[in-house]
This record gives C-alpha cells, sequence and structure tokens, in this order.
C-alpha cells in the first residue's frame, strides 16, 4: 500500500503507479545515483484497516505477513520462503550479569542462509521477479551476497556476484554451491562495486545495492515490525535496540520499521538505538556530531560485516539515531571476542558483527548510557558459523587429559 | 502420556511412574546397556483425546507442540527454546528434473544449533533438568555434541563433551564458544566413549547418548511428527522419506514419529523409507540381509556424521526399515558433493551427510527403486555452514576477470 517514494535528498515525491512515473524505484532522476537515495511511504491509514480487517495475529510466522508494507504486489509475496519471525532468547542469567531488567538476544542466524540479509535479499529477489528482471547482481563477499544467491536459487533466477580477487576461499564456497556465477575480480572491492554497477546497467541485471535501491531496506525494516509485535511476549517494548553499524542501511532499517509500528499504534513507544561500531572502524560518531562523513581511517576490524570505512547509508543512520535519541558506541576486538563467548555461553552462536551489539550493551551499561534496570533487546545478525576462524579465536582450548577418571577429575579442579 | 517402557531386546516392560521402578529409563536392568535398548510407548487414546482438545492446530510452531508424545512433565517442557517446525523446501524445478511428481527438502539447519540434533539435545537437557542433573555429557565431535552445547547453554546447566585429541579445531570453536567443558582425550574416539560412560557413572552427569538414553529418539521423533502435519499444504504424506544412515537413530526416530501419527489417525499412510550410507561404510544393508552386523570395514567418508562403521541403533534402523517396506541406497563421495550442489541450486546449503540424502534420491531415481511421478520427502539433516572445507570442495572455482565490462561479457560467454 504505497503511497509515494521521497527523495531523501531533494524531497521530491513520486507515484509509482501514476502514469508520470512509471518506473521510477530507483535513485531520484534530478539528484542522481550518488544523493538521491528514494525512501517509501505508505498509506498507513489503508494499512490499519487492512490488519483489523486480516489480523496480524492470524497469519503466517514469517516476514510476508507485513504485506501492506513491502513495495511489492500481492501476487510477487513470496510466502513460501521462509524468511524473518526469527526467535528472540530471553537471556535471564545475562540479564542478571548485567543488572539490567532484560537482555533480548533476537537470533537472526535462523533466518534461511543465516543472516539477517535474507531479509533485503528476499525482498530483492522478489521485486527484480516483478518488474521482469531474468538476473540480479551485487558486489559484496559477505552476509548480503550469501543471502542474494540463496534467494535467486530459490527463485530459479541467475545471480552475479563480484568479488575482488582476495576474497577468502570460505566465503566464496557457499555463494558457488548456491549457484551464484562469481566474478573474481582482479582489483580492489571499489573495482568491483563499480564494474557491477556498469554491469547491471549494461545486461539489464536487477542491482541488488542498498545504497541505490530503496526496495531492500524495505526488507531490512521488517525486523524493526517484527520486534514491535514480539516483545509484547517480553515485557513491551524494551529501553534500547543494540545494532552494529556497517554500512548504515541495517539500524535505519530497523528504525524505520519500529517507527512505522508506531505511527500505526501496534506499540505505545519507541525504544532508544545503541548503534555499535567497531573501536578502529567509526566515522559514525564523527558524522552524527558533524554531520559530515570524517576522512576515512586506516583501521580494519575482524568484524567484517561493519569493517566500513565510507559507509554509503550514513545519512540514514544519523537521522534514525538523531529520531531515536540513540547513542554510539565504540569495541575493540578483544570486546567482541569476549561478546562471542557471552553469547554462546545464553545459548546464541554470533558473529563478530552480531556479537559487535551485545559487547556494545558491556560497554554501555559500563559507560552508564545504558542504566540498571533498563532492559535491552540485542540483534545478533548473524550465525558464528559463518565466520569459523572467528570463532576458533574467541573459544578457547579444551582440557587435554588421558584416557581414564582421575585425569578427567583432575582437570575439572583445575578449571574451577 | 507414557504409558510404558518396553526393552527392544527382552520385551520386558517397565512402568516409570510405579513403585515397583521408578527410576527405569535407562537401560533395561535383566539385558544391560549393551542390549537393553527401551523404547517408550505413549497411551496414544489420551493423546487424541487432549489433541481434541487442544488442537495442534492452535499450537506454537516448534516441535513442543506434541507434549503429549514426549516423555516429559508439562513443566518440564522449554517452549521458549526454539527448535523444530523447521521449514519445507517445495524444489519444483528439481522434480520436474528428477521427473518426479515433488521434491521436499526439510531444512533442519535451521534448527538453534544448525541441525536436525538440537531436537534430541533439546529433549535431553529438559529431562536432565526433571530428574535433577546438574551436568551433562556426550563423547561425540559432531553435530550431537553441538547441540546439547548450546541447549546446556539455554538451560544454564554444565556440558561436558569428550572428544579424541585429533578433533579438528572448528569442530571444537563451536562447542567452547558455547561455553562446553571440552575433554580432548588422547586416545581414540571408543576410549573418549567410553571415558564419558564412566565419568557420567562416577560423577552423576547425565548421558546424552542415543544407544543407551531412550529419551534422546524421542526428540529426533519429533520430525516425523511434523512431516506428517506440514506434507498436508504439499499433496499429502510423500510415496518416500529419504534419511541418510549413520548411527541408526535418526531413521529409526522419524519413523516412530510418523508411525505415531498413522496410529492417531493424523495421516491415512506411511510413505516408504529410504535410507541412504556412504559406499565405503555400509554397514547397514549388510544388517538388513544377514541380522547382523557385518565385520567393520575399512572405508571412510567425508559426511563425517555417517561416517559410522558400527552403528549402535543397527537393530532399530533395520526394524524401521522392515516395516517401512525400505530400501537402501550407497552413495559416493563424488555422488555427495553433487548433491551438495543440486541441494545449493534450489536454495538449501546443506552438509554433506545431509546431501547424502539427496544424492540417495538421484541414485534409487536412476535405479528405478524411486519411480516417475513419485514423491520424496529429504531430510536435509544439518546446514552446510557446519562443514565448510566440503562446501568449498563442491563450489568449484569462480569466474577470474580483468575490471572491465568486455571481461565480464566473455566469462559470461565461455561459461555458457
Ligand atoms: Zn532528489
Ligand atoms: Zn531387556
Amino acid at each position: 500500500m504505497i503511497e509515494k517514494l521521497v527523495c531523501v535528498n531533494c524531497g521530491a515525491e513520486y507515484f509509482p503507479q501514476s502514469a508520470d512515473a512509471p518506473n521510477v524505484w530507483m535513485t531520484c532522476p534530478t539528484c542522481g545515483p550518488a544523493e538521491g537515495i528514494l525512501d517509501f511511504r505508505y498509506d498507513l491509514e489503508a494499512v490499519r484497516d487492512s490488519w483489523l480487517d486480516k489480523p496480524l495475529s492470524k497469519r503466517e510466522h514469517n516476514h510476508w505477513r507485513y504485506a501492506e508494507l513491502l513495495p511489492l504486489k500481492e501476487t510477487s509475496l513470496r510466502t513460501d520462503w521462509q524468511v524473518g519471525w526469527t526467535p528472540i532468547v530471553d537471556a535471564e542469567r545475562l540479564a542478571t550479569e548485567l543488572d539490567l531488567e532484560r537482555v533480548l538476544l533476537k537470533d537472526e542466524g535462523r533466518n534461511p542462509s543465516a543472516s539477517f540479509k535474507d531479509r533485503a535479499s528476499s525482498v530483492g529477489v522478489a521485486h527484480a521477479m516483478e518488474v521482469g528482471a531474468n538476473a540480479i547482481a551485487c558486489a559484496s563477499t559477505g552476509n548480503a551476497a550469501t543471502s542474494l544467491a540463496c534467494h535467486a536459487a530459490l527463485a530459479g533466477i541467475e545471480a552475479n556476484i563480484f568479488v575482488p580477487h582476495t576474497a577468502p576461499e570460505p566465503k566464496l564456497a557457499q555463494l558457488l554451491v548456491f549457484g551464484a556465477r562469481v566474478f573474481s575480480v582482479e582489483g580492489s572491492y571499489d573495482q568491483a562495486y563499480q564494474l557491477c554497477s556498469s554491469a547491471c546497467e549494461q545486461f539489464g541485471w536487477y542491482n541488488r545495492n542498498c545504497a541505490i535501491n530503496p526496495v531492500l531496506v524495505e526488507g531490512k525494516k521488517t525486523a524493526g515490525l517484527e520486534i514491535a509485535e514480539q516483545v509484547a511476549a517480553y515485557g513491551g517494548v524494551p529501553d534500547w535496540v543494540a545494532v552494529s553499524i556497517g554500512d548504515g542501511c541495517t539500524i535505519a532499517g530497523i528504525w524505520k520499521g519500529l517507527s512505522e509500528m508506531h505511527a500505526l499504534g501496534m506499540i505505545d513507544r519507541l525504544p532508544r538505538l545503541l548503534g555499535v561500531q567497531a573501536k578502529e572502524v567509526a566515522p559514525i560518531p564523527y558524522a552524527l556530531e558533524h554531520g559530515v562523513l570524517p576522512e576515512p581511517g586506516e583501521g580494519t576490524t575482524m568484524a567484517d560485516s561493519i569493517d566500513v570505512q565510507v559507509p554509503r547509508n550514513w545519512r540514514k543512520a544519523v537521522n534514525a539515531l538523531d529520531s531515536a535519541h540513540g547513542r554510539v558506541v565504540c569495541v575493540s576486538d578483544e570486546q567482541i571476542l569476549a561478546a562471542i563467548r557471552l553469547a554462546g555461553r545464553h545459548g546464541v552462536f554470533a558473529e563478530p558483527a552480531a556479537a559487535a551489539a551485545l559487547a556494545g550493551v558491556v560497554e554501555a551499561v559500563d559507560a552508564k548510557i545504558i542504566e540498571p534496570h533498563e532492559s535491552v533487546l540485542v540483534m545478533i545478525t548473524g550465525s558464528g558459523l559463518k565466520d569459523i576462524r572467528s570463532s576458533i579465536r574467541a573459544g578457547g582450548e579444551p582440557l587435554s587429559i588421558k584416557p581414564d577418571l582421575t585425569s578427567v577429575e583432575a582437570a575439572v579442579e583445575n578449571a574451577m
């Protein structure tokens, strides 16, 4: 139930179903692809009526339940793809440890390709099919590419993935198994990115790139919609939602979903956002303060999903943090490793960028940004199985023993 | 709603709630732990009444919905652990390719620790808590251990895992992150196994071992219960259910679940079972024919979950295959690699033992065991992320190109 598309730069409005601008759904024609990111707006009154008519409580437990808030025709929905409605783990012991009212871990690793990005890719692939594309493309070595390859395979359309030739083998394996055509580009990530954009134009491939395709953030938004519904069973809206920030699109999407649910009256208040970045890769705090990105730094982090010195969607992230009375904290790789263990000890296996959000919560509790007895929902954006090398670093060593009971006993006592 | 426990060896019956045998729930005291495997039997009439009273259709979408068919008190159920009700992927193009009516891929990788074994471990840990154990143990390097560590972490009880010192680092990482105490035993897998059993006796740890603990198969059974319910949306009971066979407990559990649903009148017929083993590790066809295990062979397979020359539950597997008019086919590692790609191209990322089941379907179609236009449900028992090394072998190579459009075009044409 789209009302219009609004350019986040110039404010121009586009009405995709009108004869005037039938094909505008990428960037603003006036502002161009670098600045003219569009944003979908919905007729919320019509959505509310539709939800009264067909209550959410009677719908399927996946993210297609929010059909009215997705930029897809009803016939384009792929309700057979089980994306979203990921479980929340109520980490009661952890809340006690941190002196918080509640710590909820939302386990996005339970999505089809084991990350949050499945939300965006599923909506993107469904949209590609709606507009008649027979191929889809992106430049990434991470979860975005994997989720694209997975959903292209489900759909039976071609996926073209551009990666720099330095991409590690394990990252490529999943793409190749899903049958994607993987271009290993002799060049940097930026060259792979540019080549992907050119190839999309040249060959008419659908571009799965959050910075220029506003459809994708609508998929990410569904996590915010879900949180609003699911927290009813966990004491209502938490005081904070913690998310790590890479290119900025994830936190912006989650905020959009929460805001729409608030506007619809489905929740009576909004949480604050805790954005988390890596200490060595932290452009967002600067951008929050100065309204522009800093000069790109040289540092890196083990959390590759947030290892982004020049976030393409920084403005959306900053806007979300502003309107959410948000705060940003930065964490070291050591804190991230500790948070991988912390999440694991409460039953959730997190990849580094996901554990970073939890590390940020610990940091924010220490810094009294999050106050005692507040409640937090932490977005665990991807499974630890995605990055087993980091898990090995986090895990530590087993107890080496001889095969007899005395050795077991001694090892247990030593470990105490 | 347990009626009794029956010894599969001597037929003795035990009534766990009676004063006679209050603590019998492991092996048959008469036959001993090697032969006296017990089997739970339920009061199906009482179950039927309860389901009429509180219909399944109104229950939560996880495997605790089958409370009446689990060996747990109602207060012991952990409905907060989101195990089971894994999605089915209807692989339509694949069915066409194989000239089958329908190929359904049940994606067990969507469980909490990304494998089928979460079903058993969740029920096992809940039972351990019910009987007052404060620690649980097993000997394994595979999915059983990981799922145990995950659920022990969720429960906040201690997990003790015994592994041979040759266990590969990635397998240990997940266990350690989940906070398990991992004993790396200077000895073989069999020594680790024996040491685990002794330690359980010595220290009162709960033994998570399918061969002696009948509670675990009740967890595995839930996959069969689910299949019976879920296939209603996919043309009803399929002609075949395909499962790879390692120690025999998985296929036996699934068959038990299907049989109970049939006895309850929830399905009007039973599927046949297609058991799949690796060519080099195939004791079950011999056991089916001769009623005893063969001398253990020397071969191995890349599919480590089914790399079992001496299956401890072979008798249960053979019984299931017998009553299911089952067939067994054997597949090579090359066929397994091809099946990893095949599943991937239809959107499901499978570990080798899971892909083996699909490879078996292809083999059985070729051999005319599965006939044209029949329908098959394939158990994809674990995620491909569990064994990234095999995924790399299966995936193949990317297309290396220079960073220009001409190279993209040339690579696409070459790949055609
Ligand atoms: Zn504009
Ligand atoms: Zn007996």
